[in-house]
């Protein structure tokens, strides 16, 4: 498909924010920032317009995942409003039966574990994106020249429930799976890459700016694993986007050692987690790629003075970077205090843009 | 205490053990190998020997937790039985509420969060470690010349199970508070220190050839937060012991950016979890320090001539240290055919040593 002229890709209205002018690798107006998980559970609004809906239910409404997104950005003067959606809406639209179990996480009715679970898994109608497309374009409508990012599960991460059919913490599943039977793997993988590329290529194409994909659970590869067994799957998710022409961004947690092979699947920005200081990772990545994070969520609830201080280092390691976007080195934990987001999206926009 | 002249440290017993010659960096006769959580689930004669009994009152029953720590040794031919017990054993010992809920794990009566719940921690009372004494007396009457590893939770990790109450995926309590309230943080970390510090001296005292602190959690950590706030109370735990003369090991998963601070805590041997491989663990390490590990547990299910092939690499690789014990990357998962283990030990002592 090519965008048609009144396409809001097409008139440039979020062109030169400072979101995407940041993840194009040019000095913004003022400094970008949004919050991973920005969206949810920390805001007072987003649990009285959940009271009664189930998490999935509400992602597939599309006044309300609209509404949920457009929150936060309301709230804090974000920089970008980040999709509301779970990285398992594609496994759900695809027929796949799944639930967000509270205190939990996502649950499958059946793991998918043999050649035959992988043979058997459905063919996602296109049609079952409709909502994410009506909720997409009701959101950048109100959203003006404020960016929206659109999102999508790795299909490590997202093949990685498929099989444990719940969180777990080793994903000694998925892990066995890719050298016991790669063959399988390679399909499952397959599989989840182009349900997550579809995803993902749906919110483009109704009006998001840039796409990031999640892998939340690639902190526990190897980088071989993650070289021979996962990067290709996941180059394949963004290669459905790819011809959309927004800036990509790839984030993951514990993967301080594969950041160049995660950059390498084919991203324009890399996300950072809190880990591994900004400075520190632009290094690695050789000082060409605009960075993304990484704010200690732990931080978020100690004195003002602890955090505002945390803050302005992770910005001047930012600065080592050819551009910078302020966000989380992980999710906003739900027990933040919405307030203190908006102080420091406060903070982040009055300090000046270095060499600008 | 000075060890008197019939402890079993003092009369040589395990000295020329593969294990305890590799631990000292030479090259042994055979190579050792042992596993992490080789006592446990994942062995019939365990599971039976539990009925009926919960996991912290095993540990409690000296001939329980002796019989539990020789059943691997019997049955894999392993070169070393790992003391079975659990690091929140010396918070139960000195009188905090605390037990291991099957499928969660351990579960505190009350989690331990101000600077008052601090301040309140009871001290262990030194008598209450007997039990331990007792159980590790048997077991190396039973082990002979093959020697007992003593254990203990790092301070990090044991704190982490205080401060959140239970299991956490992202120990945001914990990594709050050394920066809202570095304090009482370093206080609670003293005190974790000192019990695990106590509780590693017992069993080496009564004849523990070796002891390994476990860092289950330090992965969640930054090298600056890792440095700052937790090796030192790590290397408290430690000076507890180094009087005894004994191998001190240390391990921890997801901390390939953390060996080099794990290493400087004051350890003889470095285990290494199955995510970096063992000869670029060596080369960040400088080369001069034994290497344990890091057979991938998600392997252990994989066909026979994928898991061979799996641990002849890391073999290879662990022959550019030092010197080398296998071990796995990570504990036994519960679901391991105990006789996959058994063909592992098989294999690794077919092996000649290298260099020798």
């Amino acid at each position: 498909m090519t965008l048609s002229q009144n396409h809001p890709l097409m008139d440039g209205r979020t062109a030169d924010s400072a979101l995407i002018t940041a993840y194009r690798g040019r000095k913004p107006e003022r400094r970008p920032v949004w919050f991973m998980r920005q969206a949810g559970r920390s805001l007072p609004e987003y649990r009285k317009l959940r009271v009664g809906t189930e998490m999935l239910e509400s992602c597939l409404r599309p006044d309300m995942a609209s509404e949920i997104t457009l929150q936060p950005v309301r709230r804090h003067d974000a920089d970008a409003g980040i999709f509301f959606s779970d990285i398992v809406i594609p496994l759900k639209l695809a027929g796949i039966e799944v639930d967000i179990v509270p205190g939990v996480g996502p649950v499958l009715g059946t793991p998918v574990r043999t050649a035959a679970d992988v043979r058997a898994l459905p063919k996602m109608d296109d049609a079952a994106l409709d909502p994410i497309r009506e909720a997409v374009a009701m959101t950048v409508e109100q959203l003006g020249k404020t960016p929206l990012i659109g999102f999508a599960g790795a299909p490590f991460t997202v093949a990685a429930y498929m099989v444990e059919g719940r969180p777990s913490r080793d994903h000694m599943g998925p892990r066995t799976m890719m050298h016991a039977e790669p063959g399988v793997w390679e399909e499952l993988a397959n599989w989840a890459a182009d349900a997550s590329g579809a995803f993902l290529r749906a919110q483009i194409e109704a009006g998001a700016s840039a796409g990031q994909l999640f892998d939340s659970w690639a902190g526990s590869l190897s980088l071989a694993d993650y070289t021979d067994h996962v990067a290709p799957a996941s180059a394949r998710a963004l290669d459905a986007v790819r011809d959309l022409g927004v800036p990509l961004v790839h984030f993951g947690t514990g993967t301080s050692e594969l950041l160049g092979a995660m950059r390498d699947v084919g991203v324009d920005v890399m996300g950072v987690d809190y880990r591994l200081p900004l400075d520190e990772a632009n290094r690695r990545l050789g000082g060409n790629i605009p960075l993304q994070g990484n704010i200690d969520p732990a931080l978020l609830c100690a004195p003002w003075e602890v955090l505002e201080a945390h803050v302005r280092q992770v910005l001047a390691a930012g600065d080592t970077a050819l551009s910078h976007v302020a966000n989380l080195g992980h999710g906003v934990p739900p027990e933040t205090n919405p307030e203190t987001l908006t102080r420091v999206v406060e903070l982040i926009h009055s300090i000046p843009v270095a060499g600008r």
